[in-house]
């Protein structure tokens, strides 16, 4: 076999990126699970690269709606938050849209306003000007093998498509690949959430992207997904996990590192019909987005980004008696913990070795090695030795539990082969040279390279 | 009997004010329950007029250290958060204060700069200058007869008794006449809570004064004080409450309306010793804040003020290794939550009559009747009609349940009069004139008017 | 000659939009003027549409850098200020970007990030995401007569040229269409300015795309640039313009109406090779961007949308003594002043008739009667009735001084055709059947519509 | 003569401060120059305690109005800014205050509230509270030889002597010891200043106490009051002064020091009669603010703690046609400049030696000699030796020109003794004991002390 390194030289140079214009928008997909709801005024579309998987959501108001925000940081990713805080009493606000792809992702925001303008809905006359506002999470890291973003492409076909009534619950749109819980090494895979909820004339709608560095916890203090570390009870409570710290980090997690910064951020939105003066949307804001400190805790850590939204469309007023905003920021409140709730998936294939361990032959185990290239910036070679399969990475310094400048053994079982650890990691083997990790909603796919064989 | 009632009848109107310079500050009360920690750069002194009851406590620290502040509103009371938020990097605090009176007793932060100035400690030198921050909850209301508010000679007593390792829970300090849970009608008695932790050379502290809109929740979702209604269940969550919205208010109940802003507030503290750049602290005060709506549900409402401090002694630096300022902000929001369970005190006597309705001589119950002055802005005039006692509230809209313009009746039991009712009322007379209202930590006094008998 | 009716209704429906990618980027075009200097850690690109024109303006450093913005509203359209004033302690910024096209220009910005990652220069990974900040200007409206606004291709096209030591000044990149005193009618030209100063080894360098409500004055308190109104003195000082409001505005200006919000905006970015911590870099942009009220007159106003960017490249630690950080904000400040003053380009053509009015047959005139398409917006009808040329507006409220439903007289002069008033309109035909309104640097192009003839 | 040292033994410890309790209010005292309006619902009162000199400025509305802030920073002193920030739709305010004393000169605001309670004009009733706000200048440190701040027994007479239609200009209230310049090493005496400007029915009021660390400037440019550095031209204009910096800073002048922090702050209101939202108030505060870089350069740096207030009374609604709010803000920033400009008080005595020296024979000047008490914090020691007569400042780095631990001699003139220099310093002795420095406006006065003759 000719040297290693020679067939690398040959082979082209790693592209720094991926060419976004041969990827495919897939918008609006059914997903498992949905939010319907009956508010004609309020239409979302949801766009997603598969390839990513990453995606953007976006919510699209009948008519110029007005808006606020609050920001709480650490490291938040905003377009056109200073306009909503500096408060005109007009209404402006055309879209919100919240995004995968970290700061690249913002793109998505951008690409609304001109889809509106292309559209002829908007122009540049002054009072008619396309006012989109966003903001994004990230959604790279060891997360996923490669870099794609959402951008003007999807965005707008999202936005083309927004209907009313219908939110995919989950991993979808911008939270395709979401995750929470790092501070503690849970890496759960996470999602959209949304919940809508009616008291007389009055509607309300949350939406949020979960990607916190904190767990998601529900109405008794439990925390809802978690890849829980060896030897942690069955049922975890979130205040259990804080009284650990530091300790709950064990030496070898892959979570949170000390400079690990801005590898979160959860990203919101609240709706209501009811109409608010500015003062009063901007509480709406504060009030909702302090109130999730419930369903996800810890939240607005330094490591997070956390924005949320505002909007009224001001199609009830006045509010009928016995009603003060402070109640619909209550009612928001507590919906939006509902939406948290209903953003966790379910969690992926048990890691365990399933069944008994496979046995293969050193020809068959042979016939797999190659050099497998998820993206520009993601590979991994597997290779046989001793009868046993392994794999290593080889240019960034993981793929998921496989570091790079050591070889991991894939061991075999039932299904294909499995990476144990505290983190699910499974690969299945194609016979056109495909190989899948984690195969489902969040699957990574490479192609061995043609040139190597055996 | 001498002319005195024609001149008090020519004397002038109620005087609009109490002369606090007859008030006596009692200061550093020994509580029923007390926080002790081990903290010497960390002073606490608290100062209470019981005849509000209200009162103020503050935290004075063994240098010049480093704020930050985090102000969440709706109406929030202030002074120097400004400085905080402009962020230089040199520590230039002296105190927080954290005090009740609403806007009034903002006075007592001003007068721990004074203190600090007189005693020698801080000048007008530039960079000497005594810099107190602080803030207020509002104390007045429907829960006590007065406006007594805590002033200078209350706030420099209390800094000037300052002294580490100690902290009154329950009614105390500036949380004398907190209340919670008024937007349910609970309003429950409330006051300050702290909490300490540690972990290795990392010493947290969290104070909080808790005189929330929202109920205070432990860590099962319940909550933890609350008159409630006819009919709530023994086991009250949280949620439920909110779910009721607007429903759960029911007519005639006494807890907000719709105008009734202002009424309320949280304002803490939280400081580390751990060293923390500008921006670290300020994520401090962010990410504990925004953990409190765990512990108090809602939080942060249109009618609230609520404002967090937080603050670094920089006794420790740098962390030692795994931690990272998100674990100590993490900790910190955990030990908040310990520090306003800790704030609920016992809450007062059954409103139920006890025992058997005594009964009462016409003659006995004449011999009560008269006007009885609590302040100059309430007094109750008490009168007996057809062997009943009754009362009416004469100047201003009531006396607790006891309205204006309207007789309620007093009902004699084992050990005094009650007004049966949603909170709790009772009444009892001394053979000095004196009469007390819900004898206790929350009692208000009123005597008499000499010049009335028979 | 066929019925104009069916002439229309066979011409296809006007686009909503120009498809910008038959555009073609003009970058780093030579200027009139521009200014030198050196300093290799800061690069700039100039990306222009010539057909707006409009275009933007980028900022790219050598490293990482650290960021400081002031948004002073009212109308700011704006990218990632968030994260620059939750502050951290790290540099993370790369770009800013200036960009004219109001909130569709914002694409800008997040084009530059995407550029740098598909250029290999920042990747997905957390510390290593490319972060590009940014804000806009409004230059449509009444000013020119297409909607085009600077795109992804531009500002990639631009980010990717950006070279150290040479900015254009005056029309050029994000100020191609500014203008500025709209407040009194002026609605002079204005442009990009920059200045540098260099004290020691300090470098500041100034940049601003002037684009106010408010008029440029200079050190003397006079205006530099406006279209004066009839009877307005020569020497025109800022403060009498003042003194005149409202009475100033005569009937019938053109300049700002009651609800004409957001027609301005000027955005600036103040660079310092000198290092500071986050408090410091903070109050370089507020004093700097308040010392601006100098040179634009008034600044800031609730029409505006003023934002400035701070920039440290730390290449200067510490100080040399005998320097604080308030002498960098204060020489900085009197180099932004520079920078307005730099700005302004030579005002064009008098709008005069020139020479005698040419005399010109009937068939003459005939032959350049038809309908002229600048854009799908815009279009002019030119028609001659008794020896003399009329236009009229088409499809929006007026071309300049020619209004919809009302035809105005152009007057033939030496070099083509004027239409007398207070703003500069000249018309000149060519014989291809282009129109082009005020030859120069803002020149508006039209085609006549090939199906009309004569 | 018995040894000093035993002398000074003998005497008491220095006080570390002043009991202000002996202080004697001055109100409303007659300025030399007042401003003049006819406006009812704008009361003003000015409080004074010559001694420091000091004062407070208190500004009262006939109802509750809506406000407005713009903090600048560097280092503010504030109180209650967060409410006004956080932006109910209800008007709450009832005062602004405006002080001397630093962070210890807040008391003036709180004080005003707690009048306006015991006056019986505000109450603890939740829609009734009194609210004042207010923001304080630093006015201590080289400036004055006493620590005497505005207290709560000051601000109280002030409020209740607050009367519509009449501002004394210059050194009074707040701005008794307000300076300008020393960025430069101007250190000009200094004031306060307004201005009122009417159109139609609207009515404008600003005022301000120009205390900066920049110079006054005038509509041409010139700086209007400094104490020049030898050398420089009668005809000064800021831009000159920014040009030289650092290198105008010269060495030995006493302006701003490296670390020289918070010795500055210019503290302002503007008040306008018409209605306004909130968003338009704030508007109007952002505007004014930053207009006041024209008037003062450099305007808000770090070591300056700007503050403005923005407040609407609301009688005029809605504005008349032709008006738009930008209109109110731009006159408004013109009567600011007016005010800033009247704020500048005639400067004292020209520093120099007055007609031929005097000749003193040296039993006079022994007759001088002693230690001279100004206040417990500042004592100046004069000496005779040689037939010259000499000071020494003995409990602080310097009294003015003279320092401590360093003999300077004291130049007799016609009219007592001159300290040549920069700075005026003038010393006239009575023969009760009395030292007066710099007789006027700013005097400082001292005992001898009576232990010590010879």
């Amino acid at each position: 076999m000719a040297p290693l390194e020679a067939q690398e030289s040959a082979s082209p140079a790693p592209q720094p990126t991926i060419d976004q214009s041969t990827l495919t928008p897939r918008i609006n997909v059914k997903g498992e699970r949905e939010l319907n709801f009956d508010w004609p005024m309020l239409k979302i579309g949801t766009g997603e690269y598969e390839e990513g998987p990453t995606g953007v959501t976006v919510f699209r108001f009948g008519r110029k709606v007005a808006g606020a925000v609050d920001v709480r940081g650490g490291a938040p990713g905003t377009v056109n938050s200073d306009f909503l805080n500096l408060g005109y009493q007009t209404p402006d606000l055309d879209a919100v849209v919240l995004s995968g792809g970290s700061w690249y992702g913002l793109e998505s925001v951008t690409a609304v306003d001109s889809a509106l303008k292309d559209d002829g809905e908007r122009s540049g006359y002054w009072n008619n000007i396309g006012l989109s506002v966003g903001s994004i999470i990230y959604d790279f890291g060891d997360r996923r093998l490669n870099e794609i973003y959402p951008d003007k492409k999807l965005a707008q076909a999202a936005v083309r498509a927004a209907q009313p009534g219908l939110f995919p619950l989950g991993p979808h749109g911008a939270g395709s690949s979401a995750q929470t819980g790092g501070l503690f090494g849970c890496n759960a895979h996470s999602g959209q959430g949304g919940a809508f909820r009616q008291v007389g004339d009055v509607k309300i709608a949350a939406f949020t992207i979960v990607n916190a560095l904190g767990v998601v916890v529900d109405r008794d203090g439990q925390v809802v997904a978690c890849n829980k570390d060896s030897g942690w009870p069955e049922a975890l409570k979130a205040t259990d996990l804080v009284n650990g710290l530091p300790g709950s980090r064990k030496p070898g997690w892959t979570g949170v590192d000390k400079n690990g910064m801005r590898k979160n951020t959860t990203v919101s939105l609240v709706v209501t019909n009811v109409k608010m003066t500015p003062a009063e949307l901007k509480r709406l804001a504060v009030q909702v987005h302090t109130s999730m400190a419930r369903g996800i805790q810890p939240f607005s850590t330094a490591f997070d980004g956390d924005v949320l939204w505002a909007v009224s469309t001001a199609e009830v007023d006045p509010l009928e008696p016995g009603f003060a905003s402070v109640d619909i920021a209550t009612i928001a409140g507590e919906a939006m913990w509902d939406a948290i709730l209903s953003s966790v998936p379910e969690q992926p294939f048990n890691q365990a070795v399933e069944g008994k361990p496979r046995k293969l032959s050193t020809a068959d185990l042979k016939a797999l090695a190659g050099e497998y290239r998820f993206s520009p910036i993601a590979s991994l070679r597997i290779s046989e030795e001793g009868g046993k399969l392994y794999g290593e990475a080889t240019d960034r310094r993981a793929i998921f539990a496989i570091p790079a400048g050591e070889k991991r053994e894939l061991v075999p079982d039932a299904r294909g082969f499995v990476v144990p650890g505290r983190y699910p990691m499974r690969l299945t083997f194609a016979s056109d040279g495909t190989l899948v990790i984690n195969p489902g909603p969040w699957e990574q796919r490479a192609m061995r390279n043609a040139s190597q064989g055996n």
